[in-house]
């Protein structure tokens, strides 16, 4: 099925950009598990670069994103995705032909057609997410097996050779990943439910409990083992990163919301109406469906 | 404080209602910390009965509820909360002068009110609720250790003397528990906020993605680990305990309800509108109220 053209564990250069958590941690996967010669890392903040040095999990540091990308073969940007446009128009001229682009993004759709637009022909488009993180960030945060045994999926670029998409696929597999392609806005139909819909609830949540009165408030989180500790847990995450999905991923979450609207307004219904019965059915129904999750 | 009269290390008979999850788990907590000198447990199923006595975690086990609790000093119900004023009804005649009535139900303010209402003026009432608990249900679900550092809730009525309060609280606190003791009505406000709702938004999210065409399903499974998994674990817990609860609570659970759907609609408002800087601010006072909670 795949042309042997081009052999992935022949990856000369690596550029990450950006040394947090998904790409400290990938370059970390990729030194342990050494899946190419040079893994270049690059970040904004100087402060970033100087931990990223004095860790050493890469092979060279670079404030200049350009320096960093120079002669890569695969650039993988680990950056928020609302920086996206940004480091793509900086690094677009630098290319160099055959050139792979990927991401971490945890949304796919728009990622990628702001990448079909602004690189040239001679670069191949191979969007990835891998589902896994933790609630910590930074470069500190990162660590070489993050990924192993964690899903990874591919998004499918017109812009992307069966080869490419097999460099980027053994390269996550290199560092333990399962690896799932598939079209972007279904990457991002199911993240809305399986991932999205989960964090939105969460933060607003603490929204509601934060309204609450004082004293209560002391009670919440004395009695927070009781469900609410492990519901929330999420809500601690990074606003900055979820700000973007949440912009980035609407056109998969407003109607999602919408529906979830309606299932929490009929279960608000029933139990103002004291519809026990038909509120016995819906719980049971929900219970059916969770037990499949195992 | 407390008046020396009554020494709760002398209970003789303590009758439990129900042998299935809490009330096996209280009846084996209580043996092996020797805490009575004999518990009766009564079950409504033979099979349960049955099941009971071959795990023989009571000194007896009755399918008839007087016999169990005959010449009773404490008496603990653990049954579904919708069934207390039926077996109240059945046992309050024959209530020995001082005996304790006591139970393990989620909601209290109207499992409060039902006792006042249906028990003998020379009986003490002493609500309580363990906060603890596993998915499974049933006699063989129980183990003694299932409330050791866990919170149990005592809440005041104005039929209950410093005795036996102390006498119920410490029981628990001879199982492992930590006692608070406060309003019902405080109770049932702050178990609507950490468990109540949490539980409620879970069955919910099971609908809606039950809904989804069967594609996304399928792969709702299999990215599951993506928060969603932990986020609906509470949505297999038992419906018929959840029914009620959500009934018995309304007072707490429906004007909690609509202050989440008003900040889950800003969110919502947020996204529509594409205002970042608004939802950063929302989810970042999130997170700081999140963090708070350790």
């Amino acid at each position: 099925m795949f042309s042997k053209k081009q052999n992935s564990s022949k990856l000369e250069r690596v550029a990450i950009i950006g040394g947090g958590l998904i790409g400290g941690s990938l370059a970390r996967a990729i030194r342990a598990n050494k899946l190419c010669r040079h893994v270049a890392v690059s970040d904004i903040s100087l402060e970033a670069c100087a931990e990223i040095k004095k860790i050493g999990f890469a092979d060279s540091v670079h404030n200049d994103l350009v320096e960093a990308v120079k002669d890569a073969d695969l650039i993988v940007l680990a950056i928020p995705v609302a920086s996206t446009a940004v480091v793509l128009k900086e690094i677009a001229p630098i290319l160099k032909a055959g050139a792979i682009i990927s991401d971490v993004g945890s949304t796919k759709e728009r990622t990628q057609d702001v990448m079909e637009e602004l690189l040239p022909s001679h670069v191949q488009i191979v969007p990835a997410h891998p589902i896994a993180g933790t609630e910590n960030s930074g470069p500190t945060a990162g660590f070489a097996e993050l990924f192993k045994d964690k899903w990874l999926i591919i998004t499918r670029s017109s812009r992307a050779s069966d080869d490419a998409i097999k460099t980027v696929q053994e390269l996550w597999e290199g560092c333990g990943a399962k690896v799932e392609i598939m079209a972007a806005k279904h990457h991002d139909d199911v993240l809305a439910v399986t991932s999205h819909l989960p964090h939105l609830i969460a933060f607003s949540m603490m929204a509601t409990a934060a309204d609450l009165e004082d004293e209560t408030q002391k009670e919440i989180i004395q009695f927070s083992a009781s469900g609410f500790r492990d519901f929330t847990r999420v809500a601690a995450s990074d606003p900055t990163m979820w700000r973007d999905i949440f912009l980035q991923n609407r056109a998969s979450m407003l109607p999602l919301l919408q529906r979830f609207f309606e299932d929490l307004t009929i279960l608000q219904k029933l139990i103002r109406r004291e519809d026990g019965d038909a509120l016995f059915e819906y719980l049971e129904r929900a219970r059916t469906i969770r037990r499949n999750l195992k």
